[in-house]
């Protein structure tokens, strides 16, 4: 049993059928041709209470992303290709047809499908500018057009559907935030008045917590406080929130600087907005339309574009680094008994994928700091491993056997960092083949680690690093190389990516994953990830601002996969650099049967 | 004295004043605040004819990149990085304000500087949609507006301004071309169709080029026919000369794939495209407003995007590659008996950068095929090499001294094929940091040439492999590291390119030039160049469709400036190798004198 996740087959394509219908019987009463079903909350998240998940609900989808079209003759489910094999199992295809985005985009799909004069209704809670001004061209295409509606249609057929989660709103100490919300509140207000605009919306939760150092719980894995924030330029803020998650610590905590107001009163107060004539600022990534009409039918002017707060939250403090690489320390320990666990454990042939993730979020409850993961572990033997983004279920659970690879990635949220780690692990003799690859994967992770880069430099800009080692022996990967991550927020945080989209140039306190991979489909899979920190260099004689990487990861590297043959000098010194501060950070802190696995599993490579 | 270039100073800062106050009389005749003078002509080109360089004329500065703004109380200069010293020094500082791109863009200062009810003139030929929406942005945030003009207000004062060039218009044979026009204009339809457009405007006279297998001569160094070409999706295209241009063999070549139609009938056209409600694709990086306007007023639906015709030239064919490889042959013998002759004489202390450029440019007229140069040889000397753009002129030659570096960056247009290749030679003894930067520079340049990656791949991805070894000793260089080249067309060619704008996908037969460097203001400068030809590459055991790079230009690399103890085994090699290929091209090809140095200059290093 783990407490943080589960291993249920949530949905069944059998539940699809009878809901679409309804759906079309309530298409039909309203005179609607179609209706857009995007996996999306109000807020754009990645993680979304139970209330949103409607394209679940459904057409038995799970995955994070992806947007259903139903029309009254038929129904697409337009997927990227992370989930191509889950979206055609998932579904019945009978009645609601996969679509590969990369081929075909919902909006392709829609100006291919939707019959000339048919009115596609949307739910503008749940679609930014951007993304409805693609659905407008959609339309136009197929000679339809399109309706917002007041009620999610889904919502109307949805019975059982779940409250809004109420989890209480707690403040963030200081002491990790290492930023009082009055100073964030001076830099936000600053960047408003460089883009001249008199109020900001903000419309991002993670951006919410983060500008007033506050928690709550109302998703799974991220302690998102679901609700909305309005800062004006002068003047106290208003946060919005349903009245049932305020506590009186959150609101000691927050005094002056910014008033409570109970949801209900969200609508009224950007009309206000609107009334007063304000220019308004909406977050482009995460702002729903329905909030840039309320303001804009009242009057107000709205200016949609980048969330201040998005780059400002990307830049670690001091507080935070530290926070950070003491919940590494805690994580590695935890991580390092599973390692050895698994190394006692799985040559027995009774282990399963499930094992495994219960194994090691038991450890983990073990430093007695876990508030949760930090997403559901991805835990993949053999063939298993090689989808990128697996989630064991009981349906699919496999046992970790002999002569086969083993992939675990995970990460914690503990009150002080978010971590996140991926090790892949042989059972018994790997091939030669798979040496190989993981080797490649792991020049590519070094390179990454040791990229030295001037000021300016973006994560797309380096990105190759990850790839070139697999690139010379014509392999590569279909992920980016590395993502942002929270401090106690989400473990998937932007605006900075080392991937060909991205296009933020990095800065000193940026967190980011590195984790290059291979996957050989049927096979095995392989992804070495640690978080890393940039950090100023000096270079003797260089006549540039230059930056690289600190590593904030500290696990052992599986040597039984590592071929030193193709490896350069400066690449094993990296690798027995490394281990041995793996050996010096936990020496102290591990019962004596782990620290003999460590010694050995850290050993020197020549 | 060199026969297609020369070293004049050829403007004067002097110019400025009086012409910019007759400017200003000019638009206060006519109720204008201001006017706009971009270095453009009516195809938005790299060389425009001399009758269009008018902000030359009028401010004195003759860059190839930069906008001028005459308001009546002030006026600025935008340019780039690259121009930033000459500016200053080209333009008369107490009358006209040379403004830093980087800081301040053209429209950033119109908005700080625009009266607020100023009326802001432009000529709507000189201006491409997207370029005309950001002059709208600024005069909104001025609170003034803007005014196209009818006859562009510089040509109204510039009472001698040269009349528009009138070179012939001649067919580029078939075994040069390598496809006929009937079979480009067949897969250009096709992708019209795909676009869905009715007609497609040619304003990029390059694509026209491309396209009609025709060559001119209205510019500098490009074999450009200036003129216009309109293309049905179906029947016989159009296109548009000065009539004293056409030829009788340019006629016989085109047949009736297009009719020849005097220019001044090419806004009748737009009208007529207009009138019959046609679709029109505008090429967005070429395209005037101008003719946006016409077809639009006319009733006509303009779709501005790619021009199809830059990514199908961009892909050379089996007959332009064949042409490029002789024509580098051709040219690597001019330029080895030119390294050879500089290798005797420099040491003597009397040669210039001028006679370089002299030399270097009969050694190519000696080939008996030298049609012009591909671009004004930027050969500097010293601190003259730091300057990346620099052009040589009487007042600027500097002497090729001992113990320094001379830089020469230089081309051919050949009607087979257009060459551009960068060497940097020490003459004596260099300093260990002078050999330090060049191997550094050489490693990047071998890490393009060796460069492996999945189709798919960017240039924007590989540019990073070429600043690698810099950015470890903290440096870097502060331009592209490559370009696309034409075919007997331009030396700068798009869409695609490496550098951290190259978001084209590199396709087999794309050729680019691989030109890192490293530059010390004051001190010296290194670059190294060839051209590369991306092609296939099958790699065993791979499971991606690779590509590498097939390097073009053949030329020995200054081994003085080489420090082996800094380069890998693998870089040895290539350089070997490189030099060996060189060695095995020439050796039949070469005088006795020239060859011995050859020998020496291509040795083995280890």
């Amino acid at each position: 049993m783990a407490r943080f996740q589960n291993f249920d087959d949530s949905t069944s394509p059998a539940q699809g059928p009878e809901r679409i219908a309804k759906l079309r019987a309530e298409l039909a009463r309203r005179g609607f041709e179609g209706f857009v079903v995007p996996r999306a909350d109000e807020h754009q998240g990645e993680y979304v209470p139970k209330s949103a998940e409607r394209l679940a609900w459904l057409t038995g989808f799970t995955g994070s992303a992806g947007t259903a079209v139903i029309l009254q003759s038929e129904a697409a489910l337009v997927v990227d290709g992370r989930y191509t094999v889950q979206a055609a199992e998932q579904v019945d295809t009978s009645v609601i047809t996969p679509v590969q985005m990369a081929e075909t985009s919902a909006e392709d799909w829609i100006a291919a499908h939707l019959p000339p004069g048919g009115v596609l209704a949307y739910d503008p809670w749940l679609h930014t500018s951007d993304g409805l001004k693609r659905l407008e061209k959609a339309v136009a295409r197929a000679g339809g057009s399109l309706a917002p509606v007041d009620i999610n249609l889904v919502d109307v057929i949805w019975v059982d559907r779940p409250a809004p989660p109420q989890a209480p709103v707690r403040p963030h100490p200081g002491d990790y935030a290492g930023e009082d919300a009055s100073s964030k509140l001076e830099r936000i207000r600053r960047k408003m008045a460089e883009a001249k605009v008199d109020a900001l919306v903000i419309s991002d939760p993670h951006n919410l917590a983060w500008s007033f150092n506050l928690r709550g719980g109302d998703v799974g894995h991220t302690p998102l406080p679901l609700g909305y924030a309005i800062i004006p330029l002068e003047g106290p803020a208003s946060l919005f929130f349903d009245p049932a998650k305020m506590t009186n610590e959150a609101g000691a905590a927050v005094g002056d600087l910014a008033e409570f107001v109970p949801i209900s009163g969200f609508q009224g107060a950007l009309e206000e907005l609107g009334h007063e004539g304000r220019k308004v600022r909406i977050d482009s990534a995460t702002g729903a339309v329905a909030l840039i009409r309320r303001i804009e039918s009242a009057g107000g002017k709205v200016d949609v574009g980048a969330d201040p707060v998005s780059l400002m939250k990307a830049v670690k403090n001091q507080a935070e680094i530290a926070g950070s690489r003491s919940a590494h320390l805690r994580d590695g320990i935890a991580v390092a008994r599973f390692l050895a666990w698994l190394d006692r454990e799985a040559p027995t042939g009774k282990l399963t994928e499930i094992d495994a993730v219960e194994a090691l979020e038991a450890f983990r409850i073990e430093t007695g700091a876990l508030k949760n993961v930090s997403f559901p572990s991805i835990s993949g033997a053999g063939p298993n491993a090689a989808l990128p983004h697996y989630r064991v279920t009981g349906s699919s659970n496999r046992p970790i056997e002999r002569n086969q690879i083993f992939l675990i990635d995970s990460g914690a949220q503990y009150e002080d960092g978010t971590t996140d780690i991926t090790r892949t692990i042989v059972v018994g003799e790997p091939t030669p083949e798979m040496k190989d690859r993981f080797t490649r994967v792991l020049k590519g992770h070094i390179a990454i680690a040791q990229a030295v880069f001037p000021k300016g430099t973006t994560g797309a800009q380096l990105d190759s690093f990850a790839r070139q080692p697999l690139w010379q022996a014509g392999l590569d990967f279909d992920h980016g190389t590395g993502h942002g991550i929270g401090s106690y927020l989400s473990v998937h945080e932007g605006p900075q990516r080392i991937a060909k989209t991205g296009h933020t140039p990095l800065e000193i306190g940026m967190m980011l994953s590195n984790e290059p991979g291979y996957y050989k489909p049927g096979a095995y899979g392989i992804r070495i990830e640690n978080l890393i920190l940039v950090e100023p260099r000096t270079i003797p004689g260089g006549d540039r601002e230059m930056f690289g990487f600190e590593t904030l990861t500290f696990s052992p590297i599986d040597l039984r996969l590592v071929e030193p043959s193709i490896m350069t000098e400066g690449e094993i010194a990296w690798l027995n650099d490394y281990h041995a501060q793996v050996r010096e950070k936990f020496a102290t802190e591990l019962d004596a049967e782990t620290l003999a696995w460590l010694e050995q599993a850290t050993r020197p490579v020549a």
